[in-house]
C-alpha cells in the first residue's frame, strides 16, 4: 500500500479491471444483520427468514357471494317458471356468526365473506332469487359447494409463504398481515454517510459565485442510495483539509461511507492517503470511463468509496461500485434498477480494448445517438441522454448500425 | 342517480367498460397545484414549469486534468528527449484564483477544476512533465485549448434545462443545483384519504379469530399509492355503519378518497348509495374481472373511489382505475409502474368478450402459466404469481402457445 499512498501528481501506476473490483467488494462486504418492522411498513424490505403461515386463510368457509346460504340438493330443479320456495332464517354478514344450523326449506340471507351457517353448503346468488317477506323463492339450482370459500382456500396452515431473500411486495405485506404476523424480519437498510470534499464547493441550493461551484454529487448520492434501498446517514460538506477530512472518516458510524471528490492524484486529492493510514487502501484507479480515479478501502470493517469530484464520474462509479455495495448489504439483488431496451446505434461508439466506457446516448426515432458533449464533467450529458450503454472491457466499441442494449434512465 | 342508489341485493344492471370509466376518471380528475420544493428534495418530483438556466456552468475557464497551466505554443517541440522548461509560479487548486497573469516561460501547476490562470490556454498532463524544484520539465507539446473546460461547457445560460412535466431523474435535481436554483416548482403529491369498512375486519397486525379477519386491503393500497406518488394521508377502520362512514367521508380533506369494501350490492353496501347521497355516483359495476363491483364519484370535487373488499380485486381495481387518478392529479405518465415482457403461454386463458380480465401467471422457464387457484379472494394468487396479463375486452383469451404480454410485479 505504500506505493499507493504516494502517487499525488504521478499518475496511476496500475488500474484494476471492473471485474477486479467486484471481487474486492463482494469480499469485503456481505449483507447487514436483521431488525424487526410492524407488517404495514415491511413494503420493499427484504425478508431475513422464510415464512411460513401460522394458521388457514380464511379460517371458517365464506361466501363468495353476495346471496342466500342453502343445501345445494334443495335447489334442484329450480327454474324461473319452477321457483323453489325457502324460509329466510335471518342475514349474515361478514364478521357476524349464526350459532344455530339452518334446518330443511330453510336458508339464510349472506353476504359476500360472511361464515357459512351450519346446514348450508352452498350460496345462491342474489340475482337468481326473488325475495317476498321472508320467503326466498330460488330461480335456479346451485350445486353443494358451489360460491363458498373452504377453510385454507386462499393460504393453508404450515404452507411456505415466502423464502429468505424476498423482497417483499405490496400484495407480500397483505398476506403477511392476513395470516396475522404483526412483525417481520428484515435486513437492515445500509446507512450511508457522503462526505462532500472540496475548497471550491458550495452547497445545494446556493448561487454559485466566481471560481466557486455547487456541489451535486450529493445529491446524486443521495438520491441514488435511497433508490437503492439504503439510508442517508449524514452529508457533510468539508474543505480540502487533510485533518478534518481525517477526523469525518474516524467519527462515520455508517456501515458504509463515500467520499466525493479528492480521489484522484491532484495535491488535494488526500482521501487515498488517508484511507491507507486508517485502514486499508484496497484499490486505486479503475479500468472504467469516465470514473477511472475510483478507489475503495476498509476503515474498522467499514467500506469506504472514493468518488471522483467529476459528476459524470460520479455518478458511474456510484452504478458500478458504491451501489453494488449497497445492494449487498440491503441483501437485495446485484442488477441495476434500470430497464434495458435492445435498439439500433445511429451512431459510432469506439472505445478502447482494456477499459468498460459508461456512454450516454439519446433515443431517436428507433435508433440511439451519443451524446456529443460528454466529458466527465458535463453533467448535462446525463440529463440529456435518455439512458447509457456499457461497452465491455473486451470491446472497442460498436458500429453505426449494430444493434446494443441501452439502459433507459427512466425505468 | 336514483336507480343506483337502489341496486343492493339486485345485481349490477350494466356494467361500465374499462375505456368508459377511463374517460371518466380523466374528465373528472386535473392535475394538482404546484408548490416549491428545496432543490435536495426535488427527486422523483414532477416539474410543473420548464426550466431555463440563469448561468453558465462553468462559469470560468476550467482545468480538466491535473498538470500544469501553459501556453500551448510554448511547449510544441516538446518530447522525453527534448524536454521544454517552465519556470513554475504557483500552485492552483479549485476554488482558488490566481489573480495574476503568467508570463512566457512561466506555468502554474493546476488540478482538475480549478479556474486556468490568464495567460494559459492548456493543460499539459502531469504525466508528461517532470518536477524538479522550482522548475517543470515538459515532455511532450500540448496544443491550445488542450484540457480546458470552456466557460458554459457544461450549461449555458439561457439553455433550456427542462420542460414542464419532466420527472426529475437524480441527475436532473443535480442540475438544477449546478446552475444555483435553491427551489423548484413541482406538483404537489395526492393526497389520499383511505376508508376500510367492514364488521369483520381487524387491523393489519393483530390475529384473526373466529369470523374476524385481518385487513390487508390497507396495506396494498398505502404502498401503491405511495409507489405512483401519492401521500396516504389516513386510514380509517370503519365498522359497516351508514353514519360512521358519512361523517368519515364529510371529513375527509385529502385530495381523493379510497373505500375499501361495502362497495358491491349486498346490504351492508353502503358506500355507492352514500356517495350519491353526498355527491354524485358516476360509476357503479365495471366489465372486468376480477373487481367488476368498483365505482366511482365525486364529492365536493373529490374522486371517490368505491373499491371492492376483496384484496385482488382491490388491487386490481387500484391498478385499473385509482392509479390513473393518483397519476393524473400528480402529472405523472399514465404507464403501468410494472415492466412487461412478451412470453409464451403454457396454458390457455379463457375469457369472456365484452370484459377485460386481469389474469395472474408464474413464469417458468420460458412461458408463463394461469395461476390455478385464483378468484377475487385469493390474494395469495398475486404472491405466488410473477406478474399478470390482461385480456382485453373484445378478446376471448388466449390459446396455449401465443406469446402475450406479461406485467411483472418485481420491476
Amino acid at each position: 500500500m505504500a506505493e499507493m499512498n504516494d502517487i499525488r501528481m504521478k499518475g496511476f501506476h496500475q488500474r484494476i479491471s471492473v471485474e477486479g473490483f467486484y471481487t474486492i467488494i463482494d469480499k469485503n462486504t456481505a449483507p447487514n444483520p436483521s431488525e424487526l418492522v410492524h407488517v404495514t411498513e415491511c413494503y420493499d424490505r427484504v425478508l431475513c427468514e422464510p415464512i411460513t403461515s401460522p394458521r388457514n386463510v380464511p379460517d371458517f368457509n365464506r361466501s363468495a357471494m353476495d346471496g342466500y346460504a342453502v343445501k345445494g340438493e334443495e335447489t334442484f330443479g329450480a327454474a324461473s317458471y319452477n321457483p323453489i320456495s325457502f324460509k329466510i332464517r335471518g342475514r349474515l354478514t361478514p364478521g357476524q356468526e349464526f350459532k344455530e344450523e339452518i334446518q330443511k326449506g330453510e336458508t339464510l340471507q349472506i353476504m359476500t365473506g360472511a361464515p357459512l351457517p351450519k346446514g348450508a353448503d352452498s350460496v345462491l346468488m342474489a340475482e337468481y332469487t326473488e325475495q317476498v317477506g321472508q320467503c326466498m323463492h330460488a330461480m335456479e339450482a346451485v350445486s353443494p359447494g358451489k360460491n363458498v370459500g373452504l377453510v385454507g382456500e386462499d393460504i393453508q396452515k404450515g404452507e411456505k409463504l415466502f423464502q429468505k431473500g424476498r423482497r417483499l411486495r405490496p400484495q407480500d405485506a397483505a398476506v403477511l398481515a392476513s395470516v396475522g404476523i404483526s412483525e417481520v424480519s428484515v435486513f437492515k437498510k445500509p446507512t450511508v454517510d457522503i462526505l462532500v470534499t472540496g475548497d471550491e464547493l458550495l452547497k445545494p441550493g446556493q448561487f454559485p459565485d466566481g471560481v466557486k461551484i455547487v456541489d451535486s454529487n450529493s445529491i446524486v448520492l443521495r438520491h441514488c442510495i435511497q433508490r437503492d434501498g439504503g439510508i442517508v446517514k449524514m452529508i457533510r460538506h468539508l474543505p480540502d483539509d487533510l485533518d478534518l477530512i481525517r477526523t469525518a472518516l474516524q467519527e462515520s458510524s455508517a456501515d458504509l461511507v463515500c467520499i466525493s471528490g479528492g480521489s484522484a492524484v491532484g495535491v488535494e486529492d488526500f482521501a487515498p492517503s488517508l484511507v491507507a493510514e486508517l485502514g486499508e487502501l484496497l484499490v486505486h484507479g479503475v479500468s472504467i470511463r469516465p470514473a477511472s480515479p475510483t478507489g475503495f478501502g476498509m476503515i474498522d470493517h467499514r467500506p469506504v468509496f472514493l468518488l471522483p469530484g467529476n459528476p459524470v464520474s460520479c455518478l458511474s462509479a456510484y452504478d458500478f461500485f458504491v451501489a453494488r455495495a449497497i445492494r449487498i448489504k440491503g441483501a437485495r439483488n446485484l442488477q441495476w434498477p434500470y430497464r434495458s431496451i435492445a435498439i439500433k446505434l445511429g451512431s459510432n461508439i469506439s472505445s478502447q480494448s482494456g477499459r468498460v466506457d459508461y456512454v450516454r446516448v439519446r433515443i431517436e426515432g428507433s435508433q440511439a445517438f451519443l451524446i456529443a458533449t460528454s466529458g466527465a464533467a458535463i453533467l448535462s450529458s446525463t440529463t440529456k441522454a435518455d439512458g447509457f450503454l456499457v461497452v465491455p472491457e473486451a470491446s472497442e466499441g460498436f458500429a453505426e448500425g449494430e444493434t446494443v442494449n441501452v439502459c433507459l434512465y427512466d425505468s
